[in-house]
């Protein structure tokens, strides 16, 4: 019996009297429930965006107490019974019998979240969220002092929690994992990423051994010489505004773990943090929540509420940060046009630096330890080492207590070293004490999603490089938002691609990306 | 029939395998109903805090989505029939014997809010929002223009729905406007209002009359001069936090309309704007939204959600903020302690100032037109000039169109100067727009709460200038917060006033308090 369940009296003295409804008003009836539950999650989205930007530290407890109050009236909206009949009245009828238009898109989304949060007992959701919240904690303090054993019995009990979670969401005739990675990449499953990792993975470790074996290395002092923090936030947001991000309808604050929310039409907040020695930190952090603040801002109106008026997936959400961080941000033909301006706003820094030196210490390869802190070349081997460690714990496969093994020994594979300790190995990551196994894949998926796009862009739009070098980001920011943003949901992930693209997702484009940038910077 | 009316199902089932519930339990429910509908009521807080401080431009539609769902969810759980049941299964048992127990007091308020939401025909609420949003709107404009007769029809409209709204609440043998006064300061009645009012009209005309025909004048210039910004900032903050507002439990930052707001425990934030050239706005606005602050952070955490947990009246929280803005942020005693730390801060404006002619500068007396200029000694008439014309415009005695005539005459009577037009007029406050009749007394009377509070903390504490002066304010927050602010709504506000200071409210305090700032500092 759910305590906290409400039942909308009028709404059910109205179907009795009017039923039995055609498919139109059903869906009419559906879509302004669904409406109403994102307009709640998105006050849910400023409570999550003061905590991180604002609220004083005394204000921790009751911000905990507000969200979970609002998390559990989403979670009521979003699994009345009411949203399943509604459902089963419009599926089946004339009215999504086109599969991929827009209403059908939004029935299709709607069933299968509401599938999803429904399949879980209320049990499991809560004894994750109570779990995931100790987990944290304990993962903090593992790290800081580096002992594995102190995080082991909650992965542990994570671990079993997210198998028993992949249980009951199901994954027909795939593997456990598939039903992780669904909650975050809808309809991609284990073995697509194992074959779309797999050849990447080759490529990568190729490419990183051949850069290291160069003995080049660009001047890393240029970028850890003195960038005054205001500075930084005024070329910051004069860059992001020039790109495209409309801040009108948007802002940019100061994080300890920066991210972009979109509250709604007409208001997504970026975030960044300073490091006065360390001028990509806030400048490429920007850029990046800046891509998804444009995805956001991208969103079509009128949907709010609906599938098809939210991003499409966490991997094409990514692939709009990397291509405006990566694609563009570190492109030579970029600093083409800003480098005079960040001369002029960092003269004590840049005055005496040549923009192609700069260039080359933005886009410096060097392998770490840290996933946070990699480049664009090595960053992906970060995410395959943990998909090839996620996917056998949850099969059972690996046991929680043979992870710090496991990564080292793939680390070493992949980097040619060892993490010296945990903390710069397998507890530097936040993602699983808080229960988000599945997560990983989506930020290399958003890379090679980003690599394809861009290459497409490039099809449709001539020469974008030189675009860049001219000040023009107009052309491929429309673009984005045609083809991608305004879509929605309106396709999966893998289609959107393949309509955009005209080919399915390949490693290929982001291999060939890597090896024209850094073929050429370290003399392959 | 409440078309979004909701049923806690789960509850009503509840119910019927317990009934008959014993009176301890009806009430454990009840105070369970009270806290969640205040929790989600806190986080329309932060969601108004947000909107006027860091929203963009662009958010504003959608955030007026946001917060009509939440207003509109909170209405529900306000009047949800059961609270109605609840409170008449505990009111008369013993439970609620003595009536000053924490637990009759909540018992006391729950049944007034339930019975002024329930009295209210959801049409009569929904147009009162309705005509507000549009009649603010238009009420810009006319400001803007001075030009009252874009705003007299919708002062009409306002003026008979909020009558509509006095016959709804009901005045038992008062008059209607005593339903609308209610709201704001409970219990208290427009014959009270005029009691208290009346002398100290007379009063106050004598005394304004007397500092104008002295002919002296503080240099007003020494307030005018350059104060940068930032420096004005961390004087504010150190200030506020030297006299006992809690920073890590709260915030201090920059809206157009100063503000504070509690979230809830551990977080109370308070807002100021900045002019370089005019001191005392930014400064004592900031003590003032701190004695605000210090109200809500002194309020009893373990009641939070419960009456006893919250303020006791408008009026009462305003003597709060009167008392640091005014009894000791306007003192001599507080400036001997400061004025060194503001030479320090403000050397160009300060260095050659002596710390008597600042004292005076931030006291000047000046008649003015604008009633949020005021001084200490003007202000409480622009007051009492409102209240004037408010009582027979909801007795039907004063038509809306007669209202600037009105203004003009009883201005003149009080200042002795006729505003030269009706955005200095009759215009200038938004509360009429937003049909906020009934609003303005508490103004006046949280001075008047605040001059005896004032006195009977010097009964209780001995000589405050001198700990002033020695930079000692704990002792007078510690008196407030343990008189005043842990008991919550314990007692109305009359009888708080009666139990702290041993008399009940009267204007003899302010008038003795403003005779010994004004008669020395104009020689009278």
């Amino acid at each position: 019996m759910e305590m906290s369940l409400h039942f909308d009296h009028a709404h059910l003295f109205r179907n009795q009297i009017t039923m039995p409804r055609t498919p139109e008003q059903a869906y009419a009836e559906l879509a302004g429930r669904l409406k109403q539950t994102t307009l709640l999650e998105s006050c849910v989205s400023v409570l999550g965006w003061d905590e991180q930007t604002y609220m004083p530290p005394g204000g921790a407890a009751h911000r905990a107490n507000q969200l979970s109050l609002l998390a559990g009236l989403c979670h009521e909206r979003a699994t009345a019974p009411e949203i399943g009949q509604l459902l089963s009245e419009i599926e089946g009828t004339p009215l999504v019998a086109e599969p991929d238009s827009p209403i059908a898109a939004n029935v299709r989304e709607a069933r299968r979240d509401y599938d999803r949060a429904t399949k879980l007992p209320r049990r499991l959701v809560e004894e994750l969220s109570h779990t995931a919240t100790l987990s944290q904690q304990a993962w903090i303090g593992a790290r800081k002092q580096s002992d594995f054993n102190q995080f082991r019995p909650w992965l542990e009990k994570i671990v079993a929690l997210k198998r028993e979670e992949a249980q009951a969401i199901g994954y027909g005739k795939g593997v456990p994992y598939d039903a992780l990675l669904d909650a975050f990449e809808p309809g991609m499953t284990a073995a697509d990423v194992t074959r779309l990792f797999t050849p990447l993975r080759d490529e990568l470790v190729k490419l990183n051994a051949a850069i290291a074996a160069s003995g080049r290395r660009p001047n890393r002092d240029i970028i850890e010489r003195r960038y005054p923090v205001d500075a930084q936030r005024q070329f910051s947001l004069a860059v992001a505004e020039k790109i495209g991000f409309n801040f009108d309808e948007g802002r940019l604050d100061v994080a300890a773990h920066p991210f972009c929310s979109g509250f709604g039409p007409g208001d997504v907040r970026l975030t960044t943090r300073y490091d006065e020695h360390h001028f990509p930190g806030a400048f490429f952090g920007t850029l990046h929540e800046a891509g998804h603040g444009m995805y956001e801002q991208g969103l079509e109106r009128a949907a709010f509420g609906l599938p098809v008026g939210a991003a499409c997936s966490l991997g094409i959400h990514e692939s709009q940060s990397r291509m405006w961080e990566n694609f563009v941000g570190r492109s030579r033909s970029f600093w083409d046009h800003f480098y005079p301006q960040a001369q002029q706003t960092f003269p004590e820094a840049l005055s005496a630096t040549a923009s192609g030196d700069f260039y080359w210490a933005v886009n410096d390869v060097q392998p770490s330890f840290i996933r946070v802190e990699a480049d664009e070349a090595t960053y992906n081997l970060h995410i395959l080492l943990r998909f090839d460690l996620e996917r056998p714990l949850i099969a059972g496969d690996l046991q929680p207590a043979d992870v710090p093994a496991a990564w080292n020994e793939t680390f070493t594979k992949y980097f040619g070293m060892t993490p010296p300790d945990d903390a710069r190995g397998c507890l530097q990551d936040i993602h699983w004490s808080s229960g988000g196994i599945g997560y990983f894949p989506t930020y290399a998926l958003g890379n090679m999603y980003a690599a394809q796009f861009f290459v497409a862009a490039s099809r449709d739009l001539g020469d974008l490089p030189a675009a860049f070098a001219r000040g023009e980001f107009a052309p491929l920011k429309t673009w984005l938002t045609e083809k991608i943003h305004r879509r929605g949901k309106q396709y999966r992930a893998q289609k959107l691609v393949q309509i955009v693209t005209g080919q399915s997702l390949s490693p290929d484009s982001l291999v060939r990306h890597l090896h024209q940038k850094f073929d050429e910077l370290y003399g392959l």
